[in-house]
């Protein structure tokens, strides 16, 4: 029995932000002092490091749980499934349902209750649960998945990484021009066909990097507004990730006795082009070689970091043809990698 | 291989609520018009139908995280294992840390790595993550753990339900008097012991039934507060579950091939005295037998319904001798049963 992706689908909000939108945004460091630049040159050097151009925010009537079950939908399409067949949903998220006139997250019922009443599905042994992993929380998702059909309780599973980052924005922080809003899914079935996931690896950081990524107070001290936001110290992160996910993809690799030379694509959590690359690069350092040329498909520039929504979008916009100059093809060996809050990192090594 | 419960632990936080307290409160109907009945009625009538003489509130600087951790805590030391050995841990709740002082939950980084952190946990190989599936999501977590273990990829967890709700109550509203707080937890391990996990059932009502408990505004529709708080249709909830959690039961065991008489023991969700009463009895009806006196242990009239907390801090509470003329030997068959916010439903037939 090999454990294969059927079905892949995701939602592209409509909103697009540009860079130039935040022109007229008062920014701040995290200390409340002001940052000595015009906001051309801040916006300018956002871009050079993140790669982001653009980024997607959903309409204010839509929440978390609604654009993850326009990804289901497509994904239950792609797959030729019924939707009554499903196991498990699995929806991977962090703040659950924050409306946008609301600055409280909605988690009860669960996200994935919500989607499978958006989906209409009836059968109760379809069991819905959230998982919250940070950004890695759709990759583990999926090897969540991957045990529970190992294990002989399920045979389809829908796993969704759907996120609106857009509601939770300090506007005075350069930061917040990283995220974005998104939902990827996909169908996983247990099949004879050759292929599918190979090795998988996880693992949580909570030492002394628990709180890396976390929910904090506005740069802008004069405000009396005691709400908080997503924050994140990204030095440390950049540093932490540049140490620790080239070598979690390594392991992950290496327990799968596949070679190096066959992996075609890697599909990275799209947090930031430059951290991204410097990722990719280490790990084939690691081998002795070279970043072999596309084999990094990036979503970023145009999605920003829609945080668990990112690989699986990435994933079904190189399948539908939708990414330039990407395909996967029958029999490629891919890699699924991601790192974020928790500090949590985890990958896949997966045949198409 | 057998799969074990090896160590249990629970936190029952400091601060008593009595029922008297809530006797100058202003309680109101859901529409906003008022009770024709005074106080000290309606609490008594809610003493009647709930069971529920006092519940617990965690003192203003402890979080669910900080309680998870004290219960985890316990569970370590009760199962001799070394913390660096878990390979998972799972941390049921619905609403994250809510600091007394805010409105917001906060659930990044999610409250599994807080937990981590708190246990000073190095080893990276433990993987922390938060599962959502209302009040049933620690029992689920079992199950799920189960998965991990009969998968392969874990032989140690350790599976945490833990919950502040005094933290969103509508102090307009008489089912606020049933929400409380609390955390308990378990060590899971693969061992050559006999009995364990025999058998195991989960499910998801979502097509009528997803918004049955929900996040909803004050009672007091004079208020210019939106801020959202815990809400439930008690009839409908009571009527759901009584049809499905026997039933439910009901296909776990017989799954097990256990006879009903050999059954000693039903730690079911403390979530209304009456209703789980009626649910119990509507099981042995199934068999047609009368409720065993003493089969249902029950906590809730001092500590109220903690959500995912009551299964596992009932279990700790019969284990370690707290809970009186109740016990559970080895070779006990018993069967854990929840139901909740989803709506979920599950059950798990186990053998001490």
């Amino acid at each position: 029995m090999n454990i294969k992706i059927t079905g892949t689908g995701s939602y592209i909000p409509a909103n697009i932000e540009k860079n130039e939108d935040f022109h007229n945004h008062e920014f701040l460091n995290s200390d409340g002092s002001a940052i000595n630049a015009p906001n051309e040159v801040i916006v300018k050097k956002f871009k050079a490091i993140t790669g982001i151009d653009e980024r997607r925010y959903a309409k204010n009537h839509l929440n978390t749980s609604d654009i993850g079950s326009f990804a289901a939908e497509k994904a239950i399409d792609n797959a030729k499934i019924n939707r009554e067949d499903l196991d498990y949903i699995i929806v991977a998220h962090n703040y659950g349902d924050i409306r946008h006139d609301s600055i409280q997250s909605d988690t009860v019922p669960s996200i994935a209750s919500r989607v499978k009443h958006l989906l209409r599905i009836e059968n109760p042994k379809c069991v819905a649960y959230d998982l919250l992993f940070g950004c890695p929380g759709w990759v583990e998702g999926v090897i969540q998945a991957n045990a529970f059909i190992k294990a002989g309780i399920a045979k389809k599973c829908l796993v969704i990484g759907a996120e609106t980052l857009s509601r939770l924005l300090d506007p005075y922080d350069r930061d917040s021009m990283i995220y974005s809003d998104g939902a990827g899914a996909v169908i996983l079935e247990a099949t004879t066909d050759e292929g599918g996931i190979i090795t998988h690896n996880s693992a949580t950081f909570a030492l002394d990097e628990a709180h890396f990524i976390y929910f904090g107070e506005t740069n802008n001290q004069d405000s009396k507004d005691d709400r908080r936001y997503i924050k994140m110290y990204g030095r440390k992160i950049y540093e932490f990730a540049l140490t620790n996910v080239p070598l979690a993809m390594k392991s992950c690799l290496d327990k799968s006795g596949i070679s190096i030379n066959e992996v075609k694509k890697i599909l990275i959590h799209q947090a930031n082009e430059k951290m991204d690359e410097a990722i990719i690069k280490r790990f084939y350092e690691l081998y002795d070689m070279d970043m072999p040329e596309g084999i990094m498909p990036m979503t970023i520039g145009k999605l920003g970091n829609s945080s668990v929504a990112t690989v699986p979008t990435l994933y079904d916009s190189i399948l539908n043809g939708s990414l330039e100059n990407q395909e996967i093809n029958k029999g490629d060996v891919i890699i699924f990698a991601s790192v974020g809050a928790g500090m949590n990192i985890n990958a896949i090594v997966y045949k198409q």
